[in-house]
């Protein structure tokens, strides 16, 4: 963690100050890197949650008048669900700086592409070669500006998602304002970023859905959770998640995960049978694969500092 | 947490001091409540380690003679994976005291009640009266002796599974015993107990075991995981357990979590229809009731001081 000699970014302007959008201003501000920072969101209650937090120096609901607020900001980040990406561009791009370099923070990368290739589609290249696509690997179930928090990126991952065309020192800007909340940056194309969280996020946010939804459903509900432990609590911590969030990854996604899904089930279908036949030796196999990659998994995760 | 005025149990026999055994030993001798306790098990290596860690008096393995140790126990805890249950309750029956109460601590329980029917087949049925399945629902990814600790079963679940014809002292025993340790105690016949547990507890570590199996199979699985953040951390937390003994679980619960898994797979087809047909309105509706219900369940666990 360091301390900035002169502010990274002047005039950040934040779309959707939730806990992704609310947290990169708190680190930004926790370590003077940021001029000061403009947060444009759908509801003024969360806005407000956000002022009184101090990660934000101004509002504006999304149908205020906040044209005048992005003619001289330098970085504008989208930090609203993936749906949304588009119709706010459109409306961005009009009027904001020639230089600003505007990136999000999405979960899904070639859906964003696409919805800033046709935003963009009327200005000149030079102005998309300023869209930088990332992704910031973190997160909780809890969602808006009261759940933000300054260190929420310390240790973790972003992913920075640049095209070929995109402006080498567009994607330094958005790399040394992640490194500066406390991140690791990698970077890797829209198609390699969405395959892998594909298998490691949004799937496992589809499994742990299902679970709870279909237990929900159920007349017996009640009974089921009364009984469920510290198991069941770890495994769908992720069904807490915001629906309209998930559902707009879940499609703007789509095609990976459904790759994704089929293998999974395929994968499942195997164990069902295996248990079917009580098969413990094969059960076992894949149990202890499973278990021993896990271990792994786990000491290399602790060991790069991440929880 | 109360200090027992006098010793619950005089003289404790723990086969199997893993994570479970060695953890009850442990709550009962912080608590004064136990006069000796003997740990038997498999190896020497994990004993040595309940006996360093004060969980047990005197530790004999499995093969060694221990036969003299169980003529005057007042209480037999089997903390064993459910499949080496009836083999030692066989070795158990010819030389325990004629009132002891035998109990089990196994994730399920029809089967346990079938095995011990089995041993005790040649028994008078006031002994098999004295035989009380039971199921504390606590743990971690951990085991052994290594693992265990005094306040495992602080504010969780022990449920015990009684029969018609099981004695009512031995049942009150039981449950003595395990509020002793810091646990509630409920009762409910081994079939429900079976259904409610194949939902809650069985399928999702099925569920987990198969994502992080498939994951590891596959030649890129080392990209894969290098990207996984905490959501993957904790929906695979159960896929680090002890393959042998959800190997056993699963086997010994097997037409519950069939039936557990049909509805699930069904669920998640359902799902898989939506997602493919972009039927983003049906998938928000399965998203939003399972994100409520595991907030108002996460709501309830929390007040009942459990974690």
């Amino acid at each position: 963690m360091h301390k900035a000699p002169s502010p990274v970014i002047n005039k950040l302007i934040v779309f959707g100050v939730g806990l992704i959008g609310g947290s990169c201003a708190l680190a930004l501000k926790a370590r003077g890197a940021v001029g000061e920072v403009v947060g444009i969101g759908r509801t003024r209650a969360n806005l407000d949650d956000a002022l009184r937090g101090n990660m934000i120096d101004r509002a504006y609901t999304l149908d205020e008048d906040w044209t005048q607020e992005l003619r001289n900001a330098d970085v504008v980040l989208l930090a609203v669900p993936v749906a949304q990406m588009e119709g706010l561009l459109k409306r961005i791009l009009p009027v904001v700086a020639k230089n600003a370099v505007i990136t999000d923070a999405g979960s899904t990368k070639q859906d964003v592409v696409a919805a800033a290739r046709c935003a963009y589609s009327s200005c000149s290249e030079a102005a998309f070669a300023r869209f930088v696509p990332a992704h910031p690997i973190a997160g909780t179930e809890h969602s808006g500006a009261a759940a933000a928090f300054a260190t929420l990126y310390e240790n973790k991952h972003v992913i920075v998602a640049p095209l070929p065309e995109t402006d080498a020192d567009a994607v330094q800007k958005v790399v040394t304002m992640w490194q500066t909340c406390g991140a690791q940056t990698l970077t890797m194309p829209p198609e390699q970023h969405d395959r892998i969280f594909a298998a490691v996020s949004h799937l496992p946010h589809l499994l742990a859905f299902a679970l709870v939804a279909e237990l929900a459903g159920r007349p017996e509900a009640e009974t089921f959770f009364m009984h469920a432990g510290s198991g069941f609590r770890d495994f769908t911590r992720i069904a807490g998640s915001s629906p309209e969030m998930w559902r707009d990854i879940a499609l703007a996604n789509r095609d990976a995960l459904l790759e994704e899904l089929d293998r999974y089930q395929t994968h499942l279908n195997h164990m069902r049978d295996e248990l079917k036949r009580d098969d413990g030796a094969a059960l076992e196999a894949r149990m202890k694969r499973a278990s021993d990659a896990r271990r792994h998994w786990e000491k290399v995760f602790q060991s790069r500092g991440r929880k």
